[in-house]
């Protein structure tokens, strides 16, 4: 049942080194025409993807993102931006009262129709050979990141996508069990002991690519990881933007 | 340039009348892996994926959507659920303080997690030679699905996905020109001007499509879109499970 497209998708892996070559003008095309392909709520199409070539803009994101250099040497670097300006302009142009334009309702459909097409980009690119990293680390400062691209009132930046030609190969990193994720007519909670054989899968995934230096489970991995809360000025920033406020 | 992936992705349309035959077991679980293979932020897996093939259920998420009977008769209707619940277990069993659990940086993680998987799944599907719809329309009573497929706090229903054997044939529906959506470097307000062949286009494919019984343009389209505020619950809801308080 396996066919060449899920083939591809299952050997997914992030790229995190790329040779200093831009993607082409008709490769950027290809790649924002395929991911307005993707499936837009009620046909909205609400958000826009902002590409970065300008070196310098590029190197003020990869240091907000945390010193992340292939940021800067990327084949391009997108940004995708959950965007109701657009509507809210054409609106406007209409003479019509853009009521919803403040909801939570219709930022979570901006949301969810830029990370759809998103992905749509990601899997062309990598159809294409190139390789993909998603960088969330764009919302390290996610003010800094709307002013330098200049984001106006209900837009906002959700996270970046490097796409170039790998200087890397790597392999899938092992996904929880199939058990773990799927849930069959309603939700329910695993028992702890579905996590043992997958933690000691992750522990051995680290173990053998640091050569030892990290050897974490899974679950010791999100334990840390959900102490810390971060970006706490998400929820601000949000309502800064006129977005999400009822 | 155009490969075999790419010209799947470009020839994308929603289908909404499927045979009443259900996904095989293999057929779900290769959907769930491929949807799984997608990015995932810092690693955290932060959806769950509920499907439904109890038709009691989906008569009543059918009934929910607005009455779309085809999420009754589907090969399989899964629901895609931002899931911070599995991670608050994981770190609570662990004796952390899940301390970043309320935080909308979270949360939204959880959300674009879960828009990254889905969007896998409908790919995969299609390659498959079904047809898929997403279906947004669970969240005109977002609390009572929620009750319906028990989602427990930290966790809600985003959007369905119905995936099944087609009865249907359809053609893409044409999306805005590239450049409206593209922006170079920075965010730039598109002239209004733009719209005008686009919207030429789309009243075109309404006009043949319904035999002239519509034939809005798309900023028509857009501008009474935006007029109605709707689901003013959805704040209120993801409170409710204490998701994004901060």
């Amino acid at each position: 049942m396996i066919n060449q497209t899920i083939e591809q998708l299952l050997s997914h892996y992030s790229v995190r080194a790329f040779k200093d070559k831009a993607l082409t003008e008709s490769e950027i095309r290809l790649l924002v025409e395929s991911a307005q392909a993707a499936s837009t709520s009620n046909f909205v199409q609400a958000y826009s993807i902002i590409g970065v070539s300008d070196k310098k803009i590029r190197r003020e994101l990869a240091q907000i993102a945390g010193g992340m250099d292939y940021v800067e040497t990327t084949g391009q670097f997108f940004v995708f931006t959950a965007d109701l300006n657009r509507n809210k302009s054409i609106a406007e142009s209409k003479g019509a009262n853009p009521a919803s334009l403040d909801t939570t309702e219709k930022w979570l459909v901006a949301v969810i129709d830029a990370a759809l097409a998103a992905q749509n980009m990601a899997i062309a690119a990598e159809s294409l050979g190139l390789g993909i990293c998603y960088i969330g680390g764009i919302r390290n400062n996610i003010k800094q990141v709307s002013d330098l691209l200049e984001i106006p009132d209900h837009a906002m930046p959700l996270f970046g996508l490097t796409i170039g030609y790998p200087e890397q190969n790597s392999a899938p990193k092992p996904r929880m069990p199939y058990e773990l994720v799927y849930h069959e007519n309603r939700y329910q909670q695993k028992e702890e002991g579905l996590y043992q054989a997958y933690d000691e899968t992750i522990s051995k995934y680290y173990t053998d690519r640091t050569g030892g230096v990290r050897s974490e489970t899974w679950t010791e991995q999100i334990a840390k990881g959900m102490e810390h809360a971060t970006r706490l000025d998400m929820k601000d920033f949000i309502e800064s933007k006129k977005l999400g406020l009822k």
